[in-house]
């Protein structure tokens, strides 16, 4: 998590202020649920509500000294509550307040990215539409294959950052959850109505059954989940960098005004948004797998997991908020060149309706080998010659005894690549 | 994948044999549909169900002169269903058939892994019933902390497992699509309701829109969730050799009677099985990564992801129902030593109540640095002379202000870690 | 590992066959040395060199019973060579045979890549030598830059191949070490001369100290450098891929006469064996971590480490192998276009050669604001209305003060691109 | 990069402070060269050396505008410096100052982290030798094996991180090179030149052939041996949690006095440095698989690299120096209990001899077999009663046979395992 590849919002999440304020509210939570249980008297959540405050860098002094970050929290909560304090956070373990508090981070966190992915969504959706009827040459292994429009492309975007929606909503629940149990996890020293008081009140759910912390195989459920966004997010990248290519030039990067070091060099525009992107994507990804190692703590923990997750937390939520939003503003701002894609698609003199040509003679009765030789020798002349492929159709003997020029005028109509763009929109977006 | 970790059943699914099976079934369904809609003649599907066979040597020699497996096999099958068989795969892509089948294979994988964590959560769950109330001391960071009970640690893993199954059944719904679209997903030369009759007749969905290929990000997010139930596994492994070491001896995995070289050395039951159980999760989890690498395709697609998943898909799901299968049987015939677990659990004469007696302290009405104090000298004094914990408690002068001999005696009562045992089981288990 | 990516020299190295093969030499030497030192009888040696043998399918049946592959394999080893057996291995432990074999397996799978290097790098440099003046635009961000010769982007990838062996050289070195040190490494019953005399005899180092092991780091420092290898594969597999998209066509993969399905579209040649590559350097990678989560083995030895191994050691170098080989091959049978190279080059009518007008007016006494001015105004033109760049430079006033016309066609000199071809293939190659 | 885990002097090279300093060199040892040659005035670099300087939060504030870096830079310098400023950089390009930047702050890092394992290895070196014959029991699978001196276990740690360091020699090596070579890399409007003279200045070398950067499969090189470190670190650190677990306690980490949560529950002394260390490494490795993804740049460039280096190179360099630095503290601090390694010696009543004796009576002539059973009986005797091992085989009929008590006594001595240790240490340390 560096300061370029940061948004406020997202940063605030991780910062010492935000941990402390739902600290304190966790304590204050449980105390609530002691106080109406009867372990400790009623005056303790009311004084902390009333008097309860922290201070980071006080907080840090104590801790300077005890290397114990809860136990300074506490003794500078005490010193701004008084006497009380000392029923406070009684018969739980620090991992209570810490486990259930980085849950609350990340569902802060998984909020927000649900938004930007809903932004990212309504951008894709928006030029989907726009370029719906937007002819563009299809290509498998980077070869011209066959036509489809700019607004089908966007539309398998779209769907997949659809998917990813619901899997973030997914990996919400995973990591949504609390735990105020005690050392080990017994309840020895607790009531188990403590647990879900302080879970429901923070909208999260009481942890089924916790050791001295939450269960880790949640947390690299959530960061595997972030690790797939962000591969989507390097497809739809990976995308815009060839479609600017110097030799493609189909769309490019919206290009601000003020930005040096291009108008020498009008072609100059390099992707680098996107590009940028990339490799974003590679460093949310790098995270999976420490999240996954985490999760083989020794019997009722270690702490191995917990400097993994001080860096992997912030720097996955983080980067991967920056890469959404810059993704969207990329999509929202695209330059689309529809001319050039006609002329791309032009490139071949029609050689990517082979397929469709062969096809028909196949109908027509043509043995398949006889189909593919026509298909063949014409497309070939077209190649090497350069000569025009419909052209050299029609004056195909063979082709002429099942195909007249005007069913090969047909079968060079674009709009048999176009005619399910509403079925598959109606799929996509529930409308067409 | 290799034979030595390996099982029959899920090994069969990625042979040759079932591959060209699901081919043949996959294009005798399309013709069946596009028959019923009369795009080819209705003898067509009939006659390839009639006649419809392949030979895996035959198309092996094809595919060698044609480079082409999707080629290859339908000449093969149009050697044994003759004429007819130009009608086949009219319209479609190789990819069609090749995704279709790597999701028709997946999900009788997927089935497979369902059926193996039945099998271990029902070995769970027997076993936790059986040490429900098995005394065991837990540990954080390795050390002692408090007590649990033995069911109660085999019920967190239940309780991962049973998570592992929730995901393993959405990771099925991910890559559970199919896809008839054509070259690049257009239906330029299909009907989308062939995609839809073939997609209910294998148990599939239609895949909501394809490029030449199923999206990838479906299959990042199918192999990132074997690797996080590999993880688990490494988990409970890990577990399992800790309670084996020599000086806890607590449990031990089953020797059989013929297993040689540990006679002579009795002491030396070495937890082989969780030891490689626990590299097992690692080749499990080195799929992940490959597979979201898998997701950016160029364009329309290329071949990259091809040979990551003729690897990763037998290795990691034949590996981790060896793993899971391996697994089960070491839960199943675990031997436990209760009475270890009972001299481990004395092991520190009752250090393990120290924090009971602080809480109580304060409870009393003594301050928290006075308890702590109090709690201190005494522990300290158990802990470096080897007296009595107890007995020392009960002798000084400023517990004995709070506490009688009565309530020390109740402190140390083990029953208070395992009041809420039948809580916890009832909320994992559904009953206690 | 699968027959489709596996070439048989590197596949025989990882089958039985070999591994009980330099077992027995490594037993063979351990008890030649014992003899020596009057450990043993002398008979022994000479009765196992006279009489050992093995069979395979014979040591898999004692193996299913006793569970243990070294005393399998010894137990069938005293069945071909009698009483003197049971001298054989004496003071030994297991891994001492294993862990020495995999080092002997390692540097002869090693010997094969350094073999394919070698293939590699010569074709590279016979490819670089053809094409030394072969001019195309350099690119940066997909973006045309600046003119570049063909064979100098060869000369790139000679270079870093060239690393890659010393790389390799330097892992062959990690690998190659011995160790006949018994049960936890402390020779307790066995001398040390007998490690050093099988190491010399097998070409290996005795390993300095090991436990029972030896030490994994060397074994993740290998595969690590496999993985660099496998990264370098994947730039020069996407270099082919992108200059083989239709829109650049500036190199194709050698296509075979006989390959099907490419003829009706003749455009269709797809990189398939570079997109292939592509995939196969993930799953050479997919084994880094793996192996470097083995370094951390619990004591003086766990097992974990051995599932591990035995799939990456095979599929590792055998993916490896193939990868390269096929790389060889492609670069070796590469179908170059220097003339679509000259077309891509002139594509933008001069603009590459803005950076070059931009500098001498700046030497000629421009500021450098000016300077950038004048290029940008007529680079605009040239971009957006297509006039040829060079007539507008000479018929700009404020250029026309410095540069006469006979200067700007020096600056659009191509040869000022190659005229440090000779130094950098002499840095490169040695020679020019 | 947190500063809970940083130490300042690494986090310094990473600040823009240093970097801007080292970019100023660049471009004044560039301009030295340049006027040299000739092709700048003389006046340039004597003008820079003289007022050249750099006002950060000045080019911050250019570079929001221009959103270019080295623009920025040079802007800034030029408002020092001034008129001559304008033949700085002349025909280079911004990577040349950014990727010989880059290998400067990597060679002043690995300059500390080659310092770090020094000092390491001081640590392990002076704790090996004082604990030279410290007897301990070896375990293999967590098991006791045979005994071992906790000398010899630290000598195979130094023998690794010496390792280590030839590994990260190498790897300097691999990323200390200087390109300035222009936009392409084909020194078009350079002098090769000035590339060998900034080189040399700098301590670096020239670099053999650069695109428009240096190539990445250095940079992968370099942080795959980071991870190479980050997991010897893990091994070293896991010992010493399994040490520290309260049933074994043969080691403990320091406890400084002051620390709180302890003293109270005396035994509560965890190993939280060392299980910290472990989650450092699992971060310092998820450094290198970004690393290697990076390596495969399309064409002259592209700038995905950027962004992941700028995470990563901060990230794994600053954590590896801190885990190193406490790492070596630890080892440092090590508290060490020689009476608990004999008593768990001791644990299993001389029952880890029994290889001793199967070996001796093999020697003097009984048939393995028989010998075998003799071992056998006895030790399960031992095992399961609870009986004295060797009263037992000195009771036996058949061992009598072949051993005396006198010989039994022999077997059972600790000297057999310790007879290697000075050449053991003098192959480690070089001396003894």
């Amino acid at each position: 998590m560096i300061p370029r590849y940061s948004r406020p919002k997202m940063v605030a999440i991780w910062e010492s202020e935000n941990r402390y304020k739902i600290w304190m509210e966790i304590e204050t939570l449980a105390a609530e649920a002691m106080a109406e249980l009867g372990t400790i008297p009623k005056e303790v959540p009311v004084a902390v509500r009333a008097r309860g405050a922290f201070n980071v860098a006080r907080i840090e002094e104590i801790e300077a000294e005890t290397k114990h970050d809860v136990i300074a929290f506490l003794t500078n909560l005490g010193e701004y509550v008084g006497e009380e304090a000392r029923f406070v956070h009684q018969g739980m373990t620090s991992s209570d307040v810490l486990d259930t508090c980085l849950a609350v981070q990340l569902t802060q966190a998984t909020d927000i990215l649900l938004e930007d992915l809903d932004g990212l969504l309504a951008a894709l959706k928006r030029r989907a539409f726009e370029h719906k009827h937007t002819l563009t040459v299809g290509r498998s292994h980077g070869i011209h294959a066959e036509p489809i429009t700019f607004g089908l492309k966007l539309a398998t975007y779209y769907a997949e950052f659809a998917r990813n929606k619901t899997r973030l909503l997914a990996a919400r629940e995973e990591i949504a959850t609390c735990a105020i149990s005690g050392a080990v996890g017994t309840f020895a020293h607790l009531d188990p109505r403590v647990e879900e008081y302080v879970a429901e009140k923070l909208g999260l759910k009481a942890e089924t059954i916790s050791t001295q912390v939450i269960p880790r195989d949640r947390h690299a459920a959530f960061f595997a989940t972030l690790g797939v966004i962000a591969s989507s997010i390097e497809r739809l990248a990976t995308e815009i960098r060839h479609l600017q290519r110097t030799e493609v030039r189909e769309a490019e990067e919206f290009f601000s005004a003020g930005q040096k070091g291009s108008s020498a060099m009008p072609h100059k525009r390099n992707p680098v948004l996107t590009e940028n992107l990339t490799g974003l994507a590679r460093l949310v990804r790098a995270a999976v797998i420490p999240a996954m190692e985490n999760v083989a703590l020794w019997h009722e923990r270690d702490i191995s997991h917990s400097s993994v997750e001080r860096m992997i937390a912030p720097d996955a939520t983080v980067t991967l908020d920056f890469a959404l939003a810059r993704l969207t503003s990329v999509v929202d701002k695209l330059v689309v060149y529809p001319e050039r894609m006609q002329a791309n698609l032009d490139l071949l003199g029609g050689l990517v309706h082979s397929q469709q040509v062969l096809l028909e003679l196949t109908q027509k009765g043509m043995s398949r080998e006889d189909a593919y030789k026509a298909v063949q020798r014409n497309a070939m002349a077209s190649w090497k010659e350069g000569k025009n492929y419909r052209a050299l159709l029609e004056a195909d003997a063979d082709v002429a005894k099942h195909l007249t020029p005007k069913d090969i005028e047909a079968l060079f109509d674009l709009g048999q690549h176009t005619r399910h763009v509403d079925t598959l929109f109606k799929r996509v977006f529930g409308e067409a």
